[in-house]
Formats: C-alpha cells, sequence, structure tokens
C-alpha cells in the first residue's frame, strides 16, 4: 500500500524540539512534565532516564535540569541559574515570544493583558514578566480592571483565535490605543487544512489519536467529509487488513498529542500491507 | 412649557470650536468648506465675510486662511506657511491626533493603514502624513496590499466602529503585530444614547435636523420608541401650537449637522407657548 502523510500532523514544532533536547540529554529531570502526554512522558523515563521534578527545591545540583515546553516563572529560571544548575531550555520559541513581549510592553508603560488560562503552566511563565499582569479568559473578565488607555495584549499560544478577538474587540473600542500580538500558535490550525487537503487525494485516512483527543476527533471528522474510507487508530494494534482491499493510496494524519513514533509504526505497517 | 435639551446634541465639539475661530477671524477665507453645512457656512458668509477658497493658488495673499475642520494635506499647509499666509487652525483635534499616529508610526516602521474614504478630506489630510499609505473601506480592499507583519491603523473620525472592527480582526488574524488605534469620534454615539434617554422621561420630542438628513432621522426613530409624540422639525416654523395641548415637559435635540442658532430659536419658541 503506497502512503502519504499529511503536509502537517502531530506534534508540533516545539514539542518535537523539546523531545529531541530530553534525548540529547539522559538522566536529566525537567521542571514539571516536558509535554502534556503522559505516554511521550514514559517513554522518555525509561529509555532516556528523564525523570520530572515536581518542586524546585528537590533538584539534585548535578543534575541537568530541562525547561518544559511551557516555561517556567522568571524567578523560577533565577533560582536555577543561582544555584549553578546546568540548565537547558526546552521552552517553545513560541512561547519565549510572548515573555518577551510582555516585558518590553511593560517597560514601555503599557497595561499587559494577558489572554489565557491563569493555572496553565505557560501563563504563569508568561505573567511573571509584568509588574501587574492582567489574566483574562473572557469579556467579562476585563470589568474587574481599570486598565489603562494605553493596553498591550497577548494570547496563550493554544487559544482560539475568534475568542482571543472578542476580548480584543472590547478593549479596543473602550481604549484609545490597544497594540495587538498575535502569539497564537497555528499548529493545531496547520493540521486541521492539512487532513483537509490530503483527505482529497487518497483512497483511505488514518488517523492517529486518543479517542478521546477532541482535536484528534476533529481531524477525522474533517477527514470523513471528503474520505469515507476514514479511520481513527489510537495506534498500530487498531489496523485491520480488510480496510484497504482493492484500495491504493492510504493517507495518514495524526492529532497533536500523538507522538512521532506511534506514527512511524503505523506508517510501516501500513507499507507492508 | 417646560424646556429639556438632550444631554448631547448637534453640532460636536470640533464643529463648534471651528464656528467660534471663523466668528472670531471675519474676512478670512476657508481652504474649502470649514463644514458640511451649507445653512451655516452662508450664514457665516452674510454675517462675518468668511468666504470659501477651494483653490490654494487664488489666495489673496493678506487674507487670513482658515483651515476647515477635515483638515488639509500636510504640502497644503506647508505652502501657505511657506507663501507667509496667516493661517488659523480649525482642525478638529480628533482628526489632528490621527494625523500624529500616523507619522510616528510611519517613522517607526509599521506599515499605516487608514480605515476611510479616499474621497474625504479628512482623509486626503490623514493620508499626507505617511510616506505609503494604505486606504481601506474594508477587508477585500486589504487584499490589494502586501502588508508588512508590524502594522498600524487608525480610522476616519466619523466611521462605524463595528465596520473598523471587521478591517483590524482580519489583520490580527494575519499579522504578528496590529496597533490599533481607537480614532473614531463618540459624538454622534454620544447624540443617538443622549436622545434616547430624554424621550423616555418627556411628553413630547423636538428632533431638529434636516429631513434627508441620516443621522437625524436616527435621532428620530430612536425617540419615537420611547415618546410617540416625537416630531421632525428643520427650524422654528415647523412647529405647531396644538402639539402640545396638556403636555408639560418638551424634550428637544438635534442633528449633528444642526447649527446651534437654529436650536435655539425652537427653544425660545417653544418655551413662549
Amino acid at each position: 500500500m503506497r502512503v502519504k502523510i499529511a503536509e502537517n500532523y502531530g506534534f508540533c514544532f516545539g514539542v518535537k524540539r523539546a523531545i529531541k533536547l530530553a534525548e540529547e540529554n539522559p538522566n536529566s529531570t525537567t521542571l514539571g512534565p516536558l509535554i502534556h502526554n503522559a505516554k511521550e512522558i514514559n517513554r522518555l523515563k525509561e529509555k532516556f532516564n528523564v525523570s520530572v521534578t515536581e518542586d524546585i527545591e528537590s533538584i539534585d545540583k548535578k543534575q541537568n535540569v530541562i525547561i518544559r515546553t511551557h516555561g517556567v516563572p522568571k524567578n523560577d529560571m533565577q533560582s536555577l541559574q543561582d544555584s549553578g544548575i546546568n540548565v537547558t531550555d526546552a521552552t517553545c520559541p513560541f512561547v519565549i515570544k510572548p515573555q518577551e513581549i510582555c516585558a518590553q510592553m511593560d517597560k514601555e508603560g503599557y497595561d499587559v493583558v494577558i489572554f489565557g488560562d491563569i493555572n496553565h503552566p505557560e501563563i504563569k511563565g508568561i505573567m511573571s514578566y509584568v509588574r501587574e499582569p492582567i489574566v483574562v479568559l473572557n469579556c467579562s473578565d476585563l470589568l474587574k480592571y481599570n486598565i489603562k488607555e494605553k493596553v498591550a495584549i497577548v494570547a496563550q499560544t493554544t487559544k482560539r483565535k475568534d475568542e482571543y478577538l472578542k476580548v480584543v474587540n472590547k478593549l479596543i473600542v473602550e481604549h484609545r490605543e490597544v497594540r495587538v500580538f498575535n502569539t497564537i500558535c497555528n499548529a493545531t490550525f496547520d493540521n486541521q487544512d492539512a487532513a483537509l487537503n490530503l483527505s482529497k487525494e487518497v483512497d483511505i485516512m488514518l488517523i492517529i489519536g486518543g479517542k478521546n483527543s477532541s482535536n484528534t476527533t476533529q481531524l477525522y471528522n474533517i477527514c470523513e467529509i471528503n474520505c469515507s474510507n476514514s479511520y481513527l487508530i489510537e495506534d498500530v494494534n487498531d489496523i485491520e487488513d480488510i480496510w484497504f482491499k482493492n484500495l491504493n493510496l492510504c493517507g495518514i494524519t495524526a492529532g497533536a498529542s500523538t507522538p512521532d513514533w506511534i506514527v512511524q509504526e503505523v506508517i510501516n505497517r501500513v507499507q507492508k500491507i
């Protein structure tokens, strides 16, 4: 069976980079989980002895510490550096960007609004770069603050654009200047676009990911419109040979939480059919 | 009859200021009509000998020139100053603001988008402060340009906010940084809000303005919801005493193109009923 992979699928740039850094630094520990995928975290522990530490105080000073994709608060980074611990920074560059923007906007005298979840590690990190961060999830959250006429705003990288625009628009109507930074990562949208395109040209589509995963289910729904032979599978074990009878070209995509090695196992298996 | 005037009505701040400057500078000429109201332009000509010149070349150098509320292109202002003509600047401060913003943003390296009508004198003035202005009326106009990642945007002062936001949102989704300046003047919206409030507490509403005027008709429609005794009048001559029989309190508002002296004549007449 011929196989064609979606132009964008699975792990995003930042996650791929972080895993590579973890693999290149065996026996390290990460401050909090490197990414939000337990299966991959287990693999890194088993194959590379990369462990997870939740508490900065309990880190062995001789151990290399990897900063998670979501980043850490400024003070945590400072503490690590001050204590002479070797640090490998796997913060996603798309997360470093809003950290830098927030620091600069705070310096230039703007009130800084962060659109995101105050409990998410990414936001905890970004917040630490602003003296008085204003963290909101919706327009009504804005009412809790007395915001200046000059405002800058950034978004959590994984937020939905339409929800970001609602908050941005409320600010624009009520303030003289709103400096809007589009810090939302396009990876999820790119995966969807690529799945849509691929599903138009293949005989069968395999969408790899957790059956409970919202973004994987979305990929499946998108593919099914153009390719009625679409199957959502968790890994190679779900594949049935009969699906491929009399077909030539198989498209493959994967949800944002699916590691590459699971995708590769599926590719190898399908190529042998 | 007791009279209550709407909290906001008629001429906006910038128009009132311009007329005051014209009255204080009799025998002047304005470069283009001072405001978009022929009746008031005639009054200034008759009472203060303030004329209108369309062509900068034909201005008598001994005459004082008044700059219209909408402003003039930077080069016209420069030509006037270079030729030693005495200039009285009646440009609305709310129009000077986007001129200044555009000049600064151009200097800082932003692509400058102006949301407005390219044929309107206000926009002709604002455009002149940018080396390569991008003037758009809607989202599809944006497609004509190859706009940089860093964009600044201002709006014509009289534009609708919802239409401005449509263009702004398209830019935000497609660009890294959009610096949004809310340069829309609130005068029209303030007049509508004030008319709505007043119409709830009076027995009769008079809405003064041209019967062809869009914003005056809007005021009338707003008032009629709460006050069935609402009348749209052009001036004092339209008033009929019978409207006021057995009523106590008369509310008065006026469209954005209605001079104060027409409003005052109406107030005086109603108070004598």
